[in-house]
């Protein structure tokens, strides 16, 4: 393979699917996590199985200083993750919003790209996202590209173009499963629960499990991660 | 004082006066240093002392994994750091350039600003850097800010406006001391040397020394830090 990508792999549903995408038009993949204090640490387990399972070039896992992060949920575990709400993803800004996140992650994979020499970053930001969240609309993706294309060097001079993927972008939950089960993504090795019990078992309750879980029965597939038996 | 900033401090001269800008225009500031394996880490100590000199409300440095850079001499300790260079700052980008820094950067003062409720970012990049370094022209400035808007929740909700303030970038290096020694600034607390001896003393060769010594030179003024005896 000639071509060469680097893939943000959180170990969730959305990333899984855009590394096979990625794979699949052809991209050597170098798939890049982060470990910043989060609660949901056991995603990077489930980052390396997806990695391995899917084929990548490399995966590395950057440490994050968790003191960059504060007052958001995911990071903060005398906040409680909250739990069966009736609107999934609407309404303001949800209190699991981690500052600066994917700007953060964006600017560690056009590091990564540029020391790689290549110009192409994928990312799996989606529908499902940017109802909550800024820094997964369209209008963001583009900024940052733009940006991109003005910090780097080579692209400055010419020699490279920085292109941010997004390959789910318009799809919803149901539709990135359908695509990914086409691709042959295993969704019992991906993990989306904020709120995981000691043995790594999904809650079934939370917004990010409840999405997922409404992503299957919408794409008629059975989902095949554990969940707690107390789920209701 | 009821404004608040976030501004980014090396303990180079360029970050030290931006600081003393900051002040001067009546915000209480919020200091942002990194540390990332780079070898200049003497640098460190000196944004403290600066820090400690102008009076911040808080002086935070975030821990950047080192994997994250590769293909630079500033933090390979087997490249050499160039030497008397006959042009300074000219031509193509120079082996001492990190892959996103301040693309990185921006992304963690971002973050803070986000947390600390406030849109106000400050940044030394100025003239003397940009002919090199593409991500301190004011294009890039002036994307990221758009960026930074779109990235932030409160931004996005018309809460809060973010505004990279870069007081220095139409300034020579001579114009950035004469403006930090008429706001207090005691430049003998700053270090800016590449490749400093054991006793944290400048060589006087490196680019960054002698765009430095070309300065005071030019500004009229001594260069009050203390530099290795065989320097020519």
């Amino acid at each position: 393979m000639d071509k060469t990508a680097v893939v943000l792999l959180s170990g969730g549903l959305d990333s899984a699917t855009t590394l096979a995408v990625a794979r699949d038009e052809g991209f050597a993949c170098y798939a890049l996590s982060f470990r910043y204090g989060q609660r949901h640490a056991v995603e990077l387990a489930a980052a390396a199985r997806v990695a391995r399972a899917l084929g990548v070039d490399e995966h590395r896992v950057i440490d994050l200083d968790p003191g960059a992060f504060a007052a958001s949920a995911l990071t903060d575990t005398t906040r409680d993750v909250p739990k069966d709400r009736d609107e999934i993803g609407t309404g303001p800004v949800p209190s699991t919003y981690v500052p600066a996140r994917n700007t953060i992650f964006l600017s560690y994979a056009l590091a990564w790209a540029e020391v790689l020499g290549t110009g192409d970053i994928f990312i799996g930001v989606n529908a499902a996202d940017y109802s909550g969240y800024p820094d997964c609309r369209p209008e963001y993706i583009a900024a940052f590209e733009t940006l991109a294309n003005l910090a780097v060097a080579a692209a400055v001079e010419g020699v490279l173009r920085l292109r941010i993927h997004t390959p789910l972008i318009h799809m919803t939950k149901a539709r990135i499963i359908q695509t990914g089960t086409r691709l042959g993504v295993d969704y019992a090795l991906t993990h989306s629960c904020y709120d995981p019990d000691d043995a790594g078992r999904a809650c079934g309750r939370c917004d990010s499990c409840r999405l997922r879980l409404k992503g299957f029965a919408e794409a008629g597939l059975p989902d095949p991660v554990v969940y707690q038996p107390d789920r209701p």
